[in-house]
């Protein structure tokens, strides 16, 4: 199986332990992104998978090259020029005060990027999937044409695409949002999204839930489930559900739709070592579960677990073995030592 | 409005992580100390400060008078001279392992500074606010002899006063602690102090309250609160209610007492990042409640907010902004990250 | 009260803070072993202990030398020699990923020591207690034999004998381990061990009782602690009742029994700093108990608090003091800062 | 006396010991300038000095203004608004490999700041001394604008100004820099810059001298003083004399000029620590003699003790003492301790 | 130009700083071998390189397969199984005090390692270029008859073959190194080795030199190089020229011969960060310059440099770029900053 | 052979890297101090060694006494109790910065111990050897009584005295210390000190030197050294020959005298990791080889070494073997790998 995926990679710049910007000396350098999580979780689970952007000139871009190289990724399809690497500085949160994220990714050479950076029939023959968020296309018009053309080569490839709406509204307006991704849902075959996302990308929402109060309520996810597979002919929808019990700590289950069939994973309650990249971990093992046809109950319980487990792995990439996401998935989640 | 805290400054040399002091090769260095805390504080959230000290000539004191500059405190005032710097050896508990502090703070340059090393009229002249804490007078007579003189010159200058009773049983008696603190109460406006502290420092007890049971009785507080503006006509009361489930997690709220009307803050269970200057991070955040006229209840959840925050902070001073003390106080304590 | 334990001492290369192996650019060195954790742990008790083992001749060998002379164990029955010291990589588990043992500890100069090496009628004249678990004889052949001299030693001299189970499924078979133990479990005073090293060391299993279903049966101790009593003849027996919330926060607390009298320790809720050991302060803390003679009751507190507070401190050693243990034992689990 | 600077602070983002960025997972973090580093050091001299900046709302920009007020640096005239704080990537040199900085500092606060962001007649009034490096004007015409505008409103309050030519050739080209400081060079009263500067940034050139060839002619520097002063009006010229015999070794002296006399300072030889901020802390030192009218050759001495001493402080700011300054310009270079 | 390399990697745990073993509680973690940097550094440079070894089954094993990933190497005839990684333990030396090295890696995957274990006709077809060192062939008895096949697989597929001969006499005697070497040094087309190993391994020994007393005659290497082209065929010889001054600063140059011509590189004066690597990153330069048909003297510069810059390079792997090399080897060695 | 020293043990705080202390946010923490040095060197070197101190009942108190058992140090005569353990603050110096040293080391334990804390009479019974620094009186009056009681008690054990007079003028005046020092000077066998203890310490000045100009000459040495002998009748004197280059790098030789023939050890240049502890390395190093009765070459190349090396080693004592000292002693240099 060839997958693709395509969006920014960037320079995440952590404070350590739980320090505030104000007073540390120094950061911790983790080199992430959406689909970058993505790619190296699926070749870590064994798949041939390729990662388009485009990188900078200098020590940066090869930084993150390297990083790519290291997890088996293809990244014989990188472009590489434009002015500098997106930087995001991330305050760790802790009890409730909440992580804090200073975004400074204007200008990046992936923002920046047009269509001649990338061969897309070169990228898209002989694949099978195409992963992007909605991450790639809100960044700029730039990227928006990319995330386009992508798609619309992908199809061409008969190449299976899922997205992951993941609405940032520092990125792009409701509006933005809306207008671009109805344009491109009817290509997408495999939707990630829970109701903020299908409210700010597709306009979609249904009665009697509240998004922000941390009620979860399982209905109105089967609900906007339902209106996504019958609006844009989806096949399978998913979403993670988190419990944001503090800074922490917090809840998480998944939950996954074959447009007949509403499967939730087991519950786990995780001591949070990093959050980040949780929702593309489990973006990764819902397209593995799916890739390799297991059940629907299977598929939520492997990327349950994926994405479980990133909350405990320092860093963007979700540093797991298929074996410890199986054994997880089927079984023991009592920390026991492994000797 | 102006502000003038006096104190004494510490050099808190804290083991990394959790070790112990027998098996670390190094030590966190932080500077701080009650009063220092909350003129930092009340600085960051927009006040004019003034913190009163003597520092010894040499690095340390450097360091501490760089520390106090950078929050922004006046420091026109300091005395230098003396000694050296007081210590404080802290071992960071977990669990059931209580923290451990190791002082050695004796002949420090405050403990040991004299009335002239400083000018209090001039120094409360066109002032608002003086505080300090008891910890200030426990310290040596001389501190004592300048305690005295500081809240007489402040109610010379119609200044406010509040103090933190704080008791300290390693620096002082109860006898020696109610013999002063019985002389500058009537002068006190605003005090804080739970029920140790108003048995230990003032002799008021009330029945049916056990202190080291960690069984908080509000209506213990409240008789005590009533006790101590009755007796010494203060127009304020205060205090925290600490609940130590272990040394990692504690919960936490706060009590406000205007003579009428007790408010109690929300609730908060927070996971331990460095407990020190917690305290002090109340009584700052009720100084400011209090100079800006808030409504009671508004009080308590504003000092409330900030002093559950300092749990979260490494290091004395509590280095959060206006804005995320209000955030907190009116609404999502969840820790949901903020992008 | 002279005090012998037998057997290896590793390096332990542990991951820090939660970082995987192939991410860590660093390990954390720690030098431990069950047995020299039990000879610490009763050196820091005032007791006079000797521990007997063999170290390589190396900058490694002298390290762990080193580390038990600070902790004043008596050192001048170690022999010197062979090729390597074992190993093994730790990764600290976090919430539901556990810890992984990666072992790297065959042919270490302890495996591969002689009866030549010790002199174990010098060792053992004027002995009071001589301890190893199960883990030595595990190790090899050779060690079978260096603990089969080593306990029939001791009975020649009259020392009372107590024996960790400890079974280890990757160092010997079931059969191995009955096989053995069973020729020296008539020679043992106080045994140390749980269902399954019953089961696994001694082939005795009790109905009623899924050891790996983490529901831990009192009463299925109960009945184990009574047969391995009536077969072999021990005068106490005791163990640890772990149960495993996560690979961060572990319930804890302890059973001994004296034949006659079954006593539990208090209830522990703990927060991990590092599990090692653990198993090996209860040992100690059993032991030093029994040796003073406390009441069964208070035995079990003392072990109860020695063993839980080892899981807050960072590395092998349990470095607490007698009168930390006792504080605990006897009362203040709040972790309140200690002033 | 009153010192004004203005310029650009910015965070420096080193890799720690001598690793690669490709290789480090962690930056240190170091928040400098040139001006900002004038404005420090002439602080610590113990001048009431005003930094003029424009910084980000965000905690990036909150951090430079605490490190400056830890200063005791005025920071009232700090601007706030603007996309980002500009960063510099800084991989730390060692033997013959050269240091190598990569900038990422486009759309900086600063480099996008307006006339209106500054009251430059509120600021220079009462004010002594102006300070400006060429980097200011180079960043942007925004930058241009205002230095000019703050060059012409501090001749209109007749304070004396320093301008260190400080040619960047990645910032702008020999014609724009020539273009602008030509312009503004018949109001600089203390220029300082060697034979490089000179060229690229006045176009005056001596013969006889190969600048990159390491051979620094003193009587080339000579020449160019003479040609500074007749050619502008300068009343002092400077400049420091790097001798690179490695990235890790560096001699260095310094040169200065009243239009009569040259006076060139005792020659160090130094083991690099970080040579970041040494040009500054030369000008700093200058203007500091300059100031307070010492002879020329004691001028020399002191900016040249508290430049070279710059390369033994880690980070941007010379934390050094006017005492320090002081004893090594008149004394002992043999680093013997100092109890 | 397809490039192979077959050889052992191991585990260099490092003590931070200059620190001794005893004194440490961390060791930093590398990852290194003779051919694995060769391999690399090639990469690097832009070659496609394939490394061959056998890995164990762990996480250890995992490690450095990503780490050879993340440069760039083909991994794909890697075997994987056998029982450990070697390691070495590495003090880092200062000034007079040597660093130490306490090897560890008797059974490790690759000394186990058997012909079933690799497919050399396929790894060698269509290949330019095999290189090993002689620490291959002096793991085991396994490791030679590998070597063996692997040089005569090399021969049959017509691939230029490169031995570094590099003696280590903790591995094997001077007899068994000569026995082999002499079976398959009329294999091996370019030969890098200094008087030592030409004494050692293929018995030549020149008059009038002292290998041991630092004193390099050049005129000493020039006769041993002629030898060995007389004697074996050789096509190429080189080595490396170190002169020890001590542990923390050591001189460098490098020696080409092409059986007519001498060529010797440039001498650099160097700090020491990390001397590993140092040779390894020599036989890689020369073989880039050979592959590149450069003239001698400047494969001579080429591997001079790289070879140089290694040593300011901390970790095994030699993480420069071509670009880099090419500038230090054609110019600039002053380490002035490059902005 | 028996060996006691006496002294004080303090808590040594040092900045990491070269940081400022205003500028650290933590501290190394190091437990030395002349006597402990001295023992714990001979206790290395294989001698039978006892330390006498005085020691606070804290966690500082219980981390010196692991620390001098780790060595191998006897601690059965430290007495415990007092207030504090001694601090000394240290900023590592590089380059023209000097190494800096803020002491607080005020009413330490030590610094008020009395007669009754030691038993000299059962602490000398045996032994053969005693060393003090003039330190040891320099404390207080306290411990001058101590010292002057210890002399006493050696003598009455016909144990030999050796005294490394080491004056320090923070200390004590010129006059006190001569007081002193002239008092005991007779029971002393063996005397180290340079000139400007002979100066300061018993008022011996010889013509033509000129201590502070680090003008080193032999002569001037030599002329002391026999001033000494013929005065106070000692049979041995000895001091080290220390130029100081830079903070960074050091000349380094020793000296030998034995009341006929005078022995200059070999000289090294040494990169210092930590010039702390060289002398009292220096004073082991002597005493090892007079109780081994080396030729006094010998003597002199030996404390030559040990006091070389101590250079090399991080932290206070001189954590080097015997071996390793007479394989520098007796040769190499060059600081080549030993593998």
């Amino acid at each position: 199986m060839k997958i693709i995926t395509m969006g920014e990679i960037m320079l995440r710049l952590m404070t350590p332990d739980f320090l505030r910007i104000e007073q540390t000396d120094s950061f911790n350098a983790i080199y992430d992104g959406d689909e970058a999580i993505v790619a190296t979780s699926l070749s870590r689970f064994g798949e041939n998978v390729t990662y388009v952007t485009k990188l900078p000139k200098n020590a940066l871009g090869e930084t993150c090259y390297h990083r790519l190289l290291a997890q088996g990724v293809d990244c014989s399809h990188i472009a590489r020029g434009g002015q500098r690497l997106g930087i995001n500085f991330y305050e760790t949160g802790v009890a409730m005060r909440p992580p804090r994220v200073t975004y400074d990714r204007a200008n990046s050479a992936f923002a920046d990027a047009s269509l001649e950076d990338f061969d897309f029939d070169k990228i898209f023959n002989g694949s099978d999937w195409f992963h992007f968020s909605g991450i790639t296309p809100a960044i700029s018009s730039k990227t928006r044409a990319l995330t386009k053309a992508a798609v619309e080569a992908a199809k061409r490839h008969n190449v299976i695409v899922s997205c992951d709406l993941n609405y940032r509204r520092k990125l792009w307006s409701v509006e933005e949002a809306q207008y671009f991704m109805k344009s491109v849902m009817h290509h997408v075959d495999v939707c990630i999204g829970n109701e903020e996302d299908a409210d700010c990308c597709l306009g979609l929402k249904p009665d009697g839930t509240d998004v922000f109060a941390s009620k979860l309520s399982i209905e109105g996810y089967k609900k906007i489930f339902m209106q996504i597979c019958e609006t844009y002919g989806c096949k399978h929808v998913g979403c993670t559900l988190r419990e944001s019990y503090s800074a922490s700590d917090n809840g998480w289950s998944v939950l996954c739709y074959d447009g007949n069939q509403f499967c939730q994973s087991r519950h786990y309650d995780i001591r949070l070592v990093d959050r980040g990249g949780s929702g593309a971990s489990f973006a990764a093992g819902m397209i593995y579960g799916l890739l390799h046809q297991l059940p629907l109950q299977q598929v939520a319980e492997f990327a349950g677990a994926a994405s479980a487990l990133k909350h405990t792995i320092y860093g963007g990439f979700n540093l797991v073995s298929l074996e410890e996401v199986l054994e997880l998935a089927n079984g023991d989640a009592s920390g026991r030592v492994q000797r």
